[in-house]
């Protein structure tokens, strides 16, 4: 293998955190980026080599990427598969992870279709077209359900927990299952969730340790890495995930969300074909950060080493404002940046909403307490709450606005 | 203190490696970068927002940088100090380090005698002017001497070992003593040499871990951290560096290159206003690397936490081709890519020549070994022993061309 000036170059569709921290992770690696964002300015463009300036589905701007890259990625679920593949037939520039996979997962009936058929444990489900679907899912899975659109749901945008058969109109229409139809799942009592990033390359699997993910208003707002539950649930989350990643076609990373349901069984609740906000915690916590494993992985270079540096907690920086703010501020910012081991990333998104993801902050522990033995599991369950409550003294000290 | 959206803005005077490492360092810090370089597509072309194509001491493109800028800071001792200072001046746009201290640092002999003023040790030196000077200084000093012409030298240019006075016209003339004039400096046998990384922030000093650093033909090789000496060796580097920042004018990381004598005394060798090759180690190494810190001290950020995180060897790529070939490759690159732990960094020149810095590669050890207890430090010993033996073996199967 010969890395070369300039090159390998990585086209990607989408330019947001995402882009932004794969352009990070590629300048040591010698790799130059291109990416296609319709926002001006986008979070990637001061670390790419260019920006084109196009949505997601401009056919126009997808060919550019293709005829400037070696191998085309996206970064965001509305890449279109279609486009993606028909332009790669055309110009012979590879896609991945594969249009299949991405097209698969976008829908969130087909995928949890797919993953049942590949025997991957998930909360039971029915495809439901109509409110008489509905109320005939509820009384099958037993109320209440989790009703989700089947398309372009994201951040718990398109799910919705619905009580009983009265509530199945308001729902469907709530959920905009209008356009595409939905799903209703088993509303699964879960204990904790949890989440692998793994990655295929061109040759085998390697997967990072099971995070645990905190959420609030279905919004992720912490990752505690090793996550906070037993062995035997961790060995059983990295089988799960095994399976997902045996399932998928293409190279890349791939962000695994699970269940630990409180039998402790682990259920898949969904898959992304991409670097996810669940693995932020890898820049600094593994040996090889999911941004740099992604790039190994559809370059088709030998993957990186995703064993743990030392215990981490990611806590999310969201938008504060009530309402579109710009340019975006981190006031308080002091705080952060004089904490020991703390590790500020800020996306340079320039306006800020409520919720937003504007950046992230990493708490490193001490590398020593990461060992599999008893006691270096229960060091770094310490060393994860005293980095928990850290983040959340920190957090409160700062406002995005 | 607020970090917003889009910016702060630094500028560069400089584009190679360490201006793409900064802009690695800038991303996840919110800061963008824009630099002044003669050479189109530059290192750090495709990590900074702009790039002003310009030599280093061009007037127009330092007025471009300090309009665009918060601050400036350099890269390159080619930066020219009066021109900085006098843009600064006028634009109001702060410089650090300051033009006084690059000034200093950039006249060898000068250099010595703000080192010596300050009471730092150093090997015995005087300056000459003519072959008369230099045989009176080595009758004085002992031959042989190292002759070092004042100003314009690097990676050993500029520096001869003089036996005797019947080689002094010669040697006055190789060194191209006649720009400038010369100094001469007592030859020291020394036993290893050392370097540490400082930062000089707005309030107070870091230091990073003392290294060792390995030359063959007065180029840099390898860097092993920790080094390989006594503890006593350590602590009185340590000593000496802060000795050294204490003197320095203006903020910003400094590279302060030492001699361990046979008889362990530390003497500087020389000091460079800008992060250090010896210090690439801390992107992977410490808990803030070298090039973060640098850019928090030059904005009057808080300094990261220096910390070792794990004993780290690098090794450089050095340009193995006979001639300037372009495109640069790394041929077997693969050797590294597939190594556990082994971090590539290559900087994206297009041309290679023999010996040029064109990458390097970064092996880090057991976090675990690293504690100060003497066992810790036997353990961090033999697992830098380890690396680099590693690093050779993998050194020896890829080529630079």
């Amino acid at each position: 293998m010969e890395l070369s000036t300039p090159g390998p170059t990585v086209g990607v569709v989408g330019g947001g955190q995402l882009g932004r921290m794969l352009g990070e992770a590629a300048g040591p690696l010698g790799v130059e980026l291109v990416v296609l964002d319709p926002t001006p300015a986008c979070p990637a463009s001061s670390l790419v080599r260019d920006q084109f300036v196009g949505d997601f589905d401009d056919e126009a701007g997808v060919r550019e990427l293709a005829e400037r890259a070696d191998v085309l990625t996206y970064e965001i679920e509305l890449a279109d598969p279609d486009l993606l593949e028909r332009v790669s037939e055309e110009t012979g520039t590879p896609v991945h992870p594969s249009p299949a996979t991405l097209r698969t997962i976008q829908d969130k009936l087909v995928q949890n279709e797919w993953l049942a058929d590949a025997g991957v444990p998930l909360p039971e489900f029915v495809g439901v077209e109509s409110a008489e679907d509905l109320r005939a899912a509820g009384d099958a899975l037993g109320w209440p359900v989790m009703l989700k659109a089947r398309r372009g749901g994201y951040d718990g945008r398109g799910n919705l927990p619905v009580e009983g058969p009265d509530d199945a109109e308001r729902a469907l229409a709530e959920v905009g299952a209008g356009d595409g139809g939905a799903l209703a799942e088993a509303l699964v009592p879960f204990e904790r969730e949890l989440s692998v990033v793994g990655a295929k390359g061109a040759s085998g699997q390697a997967a990072f340790d099971v995070t645990e993910t905190v959420h609030r208003e279905e919004i992720l707002r912490e990752s505690v890495t090793p996550a906070r539950t037993d062995e035997a649930v961790i060995e059983r989350a990295r089988e799960v995930a095994g399976q997902v990643l045996d399932a998928t076609d293409g190279r890349g990373v791939f962000g695994i969300e699970l269940f630990e349901t409180e039998a402790g069984e682990i259920l898949v609740n969904e898959v992304a074909p991409r670097p996810h906000n669940s693995g932020h915690w890898t820049i600094e916590g593994a040996h090889t950060s999911q941004f740099e494993q992604h790039l190994r992985a559809v370059l088709g270079w030998p993957l990186g080493d995703p064993g743990l540096r030392a215990p981490t907690v990611t806590a999310n920086l969201l938008g504060d404002a009530e309402e579109t703010t710009s340019p975006a501020t981190l006031a308080g910012a002091e705080a952060v940046l004089s904490e020991p081991r703390a590790h500020l990333h800020w996306y340079g998104k320039r306006e800020t909403r409520p919720l937003r993801k504007m950046g992230h902050v990493t708490y490193v522990g001490d590398e020593r307490e990461r060992e599999g033995e008893d006691d270096g599991v229960r060091e770094s369950l310490e060393t994860v709450e005293a980095l928990l409550s850290r983040a959340r003294e920190r957090r409160a000290e700062v406002t995005v606005e």
